[in-house]
């Protein structure tokens, strides 16, 4: 029986204040309104920025509200006005949103739409400042305009995209934030060459998928750091060629990169969202030329990075990434035949998989260091 | 009668101590050793560089002193090995200089010279840890390897570049730092583009060649900020499209250009050296992808650089830039002959003229924001 044009019931995954163990519940999803898409999210992951977001106190006050954000889904129907998708599609939620038509979509410098930005709307559509979840007819927040943690999902026409049907979605999933996020800093931020040098503070997913971005673009030093001696397996598997564990050393790490590779890499990675490591990461570069691409989320709004000018005035740079300034809706496509295509690796980052209804246990994974991704089988397929 | 070989007596304005007045005095100049130059200086200016540090407390005493590094001369005799240079070429010094060999000069992505480092050697010739210039027998300290407030002055090989005979030296003098410091940073550091926008903070003689060098490489819009409102006319000259006095508004001139410009900047430009003014112009840039660079010389041990990290991560980047990344012996006579060329405006930086022993003049007019380069006439050519 079609489900299009009517609300659903279904299954989702609810907090309802911050840090709160989520709440598997049954939920009401809208149909879609003109330029939206509802999507049956086949799988959904779980990314340190829902974790950032899911502890946050000093936000703004959005409970209840649907977390989640990397994830794949299949069209279940369109709103009005929108052409290009249609139900059985294959699809990504996309955080950074695409609409192709703004100044900075048009920009190839910036992957940072004006009208689909990731703090655009909190927790509600742009069209009517309404939300298309309720219980029991109280609404329940959207999150990043993507709320994947939920069997069905609606989102604006400009973050979602359409991708090969023959990618397998239990993977692609993780396209969706974390990776894009890591292969993007190298390819798009940085744009690592053959022959450079390398630094990653912190080798969860996006640390270790900018080792593979930096595997591939042939650098020949990619140096791996890390607190967690268990990471080092995973960091041989993505091209770590040193791992430097901080608490074994008797001086600053930035020093022992330093004296490693007779000034500094020539390209740094924090991908933490730890100011303190961001500013170890900016002194590991080289003075002459080293780039520092931020890449974790700082959600405290107090931390400050501090440096002296003469820091950058010999040619360091500081810079960050927001989604590894992947344009979704343009590129994404494409990033997801590299992967059929076998030209990276992305199958690695799938440490755990567990059925929805596990998804505290997911949380915990993540926040012990015990997973990359945990991926989550949300519908049935 | 031939000084090869022989020490030289001639004028130098020295400093004894930090602030203190310029003298005019007898010194005695040793011939160069070996990998040495001795350049008979023609005309210096000076720069907000050689205040900085004449001014400069808290850093190692080294006085008395022969400040002064933008300069022009003619080579007067060369030490031994030395193959390249000969008396009577015409020559500029060079404050950072380029031995052609290190890895950062093999590197294409800097000017940071490992054996000819500006801070390298604070006062003395590298090879015997010496002075040589000496007032009865008391050694007097270099300068930044250069100390062109002398009549005669001796340079290490790799300070030293050979340029066009034709070019006057009365203008080209220039190129030695300043001119050079802001074409550099907008076509080497920022790669400024066609159509994009610019924002320049402080119109001293680095700040107008920026807008030099923003208005030649296309920029649409060149926005100048200074508090003193008679820059304006030279601001003119140069490009500047906008003209910007940030005592007339009520609100933050970030705030002004952010809404001027549909959300900042593509390329800001920060060429006064006050961390206040740096902060600001990292503001100013667009939040997706303007790239902010430091040309100002911060010489205050404490200042810091404070931002919270959100404001790079969308992709706003910040760096510096020293000698604008020119290489200075493979790249300055490509510049003189761009100059005879009347590629750029040179001519209209000159806005003084002093015989030699006028200096404190010329540093009161530096000082007061009276002068854009004050070029003084050391030797007869």
């Amino acid at each position: 029986m079609s489900t299009i044009g009517k609300v659903i019931t279904c299954k989702a995954a609810v907090t309802y204040g911050p840090g709160e163990p989520l709440v598997i519940e049954e939920i009401q999803v809208e149909p879609p309104q003109a330029l939206e898409i509802r999507v049956k999210i086949t799988h959904t992951s779980l990314c340190h920025s829902d974790i950032h977001f899911w502890e946050l106190k000093d936000g703004p006050i959005l409970f209840p509200r649907i977390f989640g954000h990397e994830a794949s889904g299949i069209v279940e129907s369109v709103g009005e006005l929108v052409t290009d998708f249609q139900p059985g599609d294959h699809v990504l939620p996309l955080f950074m949103g695409e609409c192709t038509k703004c100044k900075n979509c048009k920009s190839r410098k910036t992957n940072a739409c004006e009208n689909y930005s990731p703090s655009g709307r909190p927790g509600l559509m742009s069209s009517d400042q309404r939300t298309r979840f309720s219980k029991d007819g109280k609404p329940i927040f959207h999150f990043l305009g993507t709320s994947t943690f939920s069997e069905y999902t609606v989102v604006e026409h400009g973050r979602l995209v359409k991708v090969n049907p023959l990618a397998p979605l239990d993977k692609i999933c993780l396209l969706s934030c974390g990776v894009s996020t890591g292969l993007g800093a190298t390819w798009n931020t940085a744009k690592v060459e053959a022959g450079s040098s390398v630094a990653i503070f912190g080798l969860g997913t996006v640390g270790l998928a900018v080792a593979e971005g930096a595997r591939i673009a042939g650098a020949s030093k990619i140096i791996g750091v890390d607190l967690n001696n268990e990471k080092l397996g995973k960091a041989k598997t993505f091209g770590i060629t040193d791992f430097l564990n901080p608490s074994e050393y008797d001086k600053p790490i930035s020093q022992v990169i330093m004296e490693m590779t007779g000034g500094g890499v020539d390209y740094s990675f924090e991908c933490v969202g730890n100011v303190n490591l961001m500013q170890t990461a900016f002194d590991s570069c080289h003075a002459g030329y080293g780039v520092c691409v931020l890449c974790g989320v700082v959600t405290d709004s107090t931390s400050v990075f501090s440096r002296h000018p003469v820091y950058f005035l010999g040619g360091r740079s500081l810079t960050g990434t927001l989604f590894g300034n992947f344009k979704g809706v343009t590129q994404l496509p494409n990033l997801v035949e590299k992967y059929m295509h076998k030209e990276f690796q992305l199958d690695e980052f799938v440490t755990h998989e567990l059925p929805f209804s596990e998804i505290n246990e997911a949380f915990r994974l993540l926040l012990d260091g015990k997973s990359l991704r945990c991926v989550l089988h949300v519908g049935n397929t």
